[in-house]
């Protein structure tokens, strides 16, 4: 019915025209065909030929794996997802259905995780891997860290932007979606259908509930517990006027007496 | 004349020096060659056999694509262009001329386009490309994204440092310099001879005008109209004095109503 | 001793819990063998073959060059180090003993430097390189930018995670440990025994005292002489109550002024 519509020119009326654009976007793609190059890519599975994919590595054979790619033991991509070019997926890491892994993805490096020995640090070996659910997109040299332990976790219809780091055990749950250049530190753990704004820094081990949107340039350091927007942003300002607001924030404190004195003065 | 001036090795007195210096080091820099290990660029193109280029892209021959890049259909790259090494250049994206692109650099990844259907994303297909222009310089892993409808566009003498996130349909102006680690989100548009901090944040949706510079670590949420240097970071403390200045930031607006009262009391 | 506590399932009392946890996440490791896939690192030194490496590279006979990674011309990889698969080692870079290099790090490009030539701008070549310690490890995507004349330099035992930008002509003192999606700008020197916060920046030409610890988010816009614990984050708060801060913090000066008026007047 989209097609007709589309063929005549009429005038359609859309509940949702956003979604309806979205749609009509995947037509226009899957009519004009696949732009990037590999028109090889047949009904069965399809691996370039400079990609190097471990033979223990399983790859659903309506998976795509392209050029440059590495693919170590025991990792799995599952039907109908694509590694675009140049990503690497470590050993034991475990990709969904339907998803697209953009260039320069690195999935599985070795989370971030030392011991103190005197002023040396001490590795901890990183035990676990990735497991990223169906649906899930990810953005151009975004970073998904193996867990310590257990594994790193990414639920089903999650959408990451480029330029993320997501540390060891992290949990980041259904339908979320991240915007570039965030930081998401180790075992923090992200609901489900929430949206966390670029630049932002998300602490290690706290929690932030379901339905939280957290604007762009924020930094989360404690646990989120109720839905809403949060934010944490210092406002910008012409840099003369910054300068002396900043310099007075240093005070803050200090004002905060000074009222408070003045308050209790002003009743004797 | 320079030359003559080096190996007299007499006194030179230069109105710009550090302008001096930079093409002292070009000249350096030509007289002890090529270091990077590939002796075998010459006058015609030349593209590294570890390098996977479509057949319908076009490298003029004077360009250089070094090894493990990706170059799919339709891309072009000008002359005396560099892609130095393990760079992706997506289908149908453009690099000008004389530009340098450093390793680990994705051109032309799916900006990040979703429309909500219920609880999931519907992905909205990309379909401009990147346009870059002449002269312009991409640090290592910097990202660009392809544009939504149309194209992102990096015009000439653009400087980008390393991990820069650009998403789709941004556009940036001539002779504009961005710091490592800066996020610019989509279809903002940053003027010409401009110079963005590291790791600062550009908001989408915006117009910054010609010659504003950003201070690093500043988070730009509206658009800016006049040139001029803006900031807008948290200044440093003691974690102590941070501590409560951080406290007493979160009641500073009510901190303003005490002013006022006190100030109405004071005139009965 | 400790392998046989492991086997007969006793209880071992350390002195240290974290640091016995590492050494036996490192024990498991070497028992369970090498997950990569690749089973053909032997005595000698390895790499694989489709990686690029230049012949006048030299890589230590007990190093490791993973797949479809770079080393170019002068490049040296020490004894026992990994490039795991994926890094790029620029001309002239010299990586030291036990060292783990992540997927896609790149170390050695150009630093980001440009003169002024009136609205253009006009390329240093960097001449410096990079020189790594021994016992250092390099999280996924990281870049370290050569030097401009002299070297960048990384210390024995420094540990960088993830994402993170490291400037030309930056020294890292010893065992100072950086967390993902920092940004350190050009020519600063952080001290040893450091550890900076996730998401933090630190601008150029600036020095950090050993023992410095940064918590993440921050901006270091000056030298720090004392060791300590060091912060600058706008705490987070639901959206409205942020939106009427921050207005007022742009304020405050004068709110300051309107305090110290308060306490002239009471004052007759």
């Amino acid at each position: 019915m989209r097609d007709a519509a589309l063929n005549r020119g009429t005038t359609i009326v859309v509940q949702d025209p956003y979604l309806y654009y979205a749609k009509l976007t995947q037509l226009w793609r899957r009519r004009y065909g696949e732009w990037k190059g590999d028109e090889s890519v047949g009904a069965g599975g399809w691996i370039h030929p400079s990609a190097v994919v471990h033979p223990q590595a399983e790859v659903h054979q309506s998976a795509r794996i392209g050029p440059l790619c590495v693919v170590e033991r025991g990792a799995r991509v599952g039907a109908g997802s694509e590694l675009t070019s140049r990503v690497s997926l470590g050993y034991d890491c475990i990709i969904g259905e339907r998803c697209i892994v953009h260039p320069g993805v690195v999935i599985g490096a070795d989370g971030f995780g030392f011991a103190k020995d005197g002023e040396r640090w001490e590795k901890i070996e990183q035990l676990g891997a990735v497991w990223i659910g169906n649906d899930v997109e990810i953005g151009a040299n975004t970073c998904i860290d193996r867990g310590a332990l257990s594994d790193t976790v990414i639920e089903d219809g999650v959408k990451l932007d480029n330029l993320i780091q997501i540390g060891h055990n992290v949990r980041i749950g259904r339908n979320t979606a991240i915007a570039g250049s965030v930081a998401v530190a180790g075992s923090a753990t992200i609901g489900a259908n929430c949206t966390v704004g670029g630049g932002s820094l998300v602490s290690g081990h706290l929690t932030i509930a379901d339905g939280v949107h957290l604007s762009g340039c924020s930094c989360v350091s404690k646990s989120i517990t109720k839905p809403g927007v949060y934010t944490g942003v210092f406002p910008l300002d012409e840099h003369g006027d910054w300068e002396r607001n900043a310099a007075t924030l240093r005070q803050l404190h200090r004002l905060r007496e000074r009222i408070r004195h003045l308050e209790r003065e002003r009743q004797p």
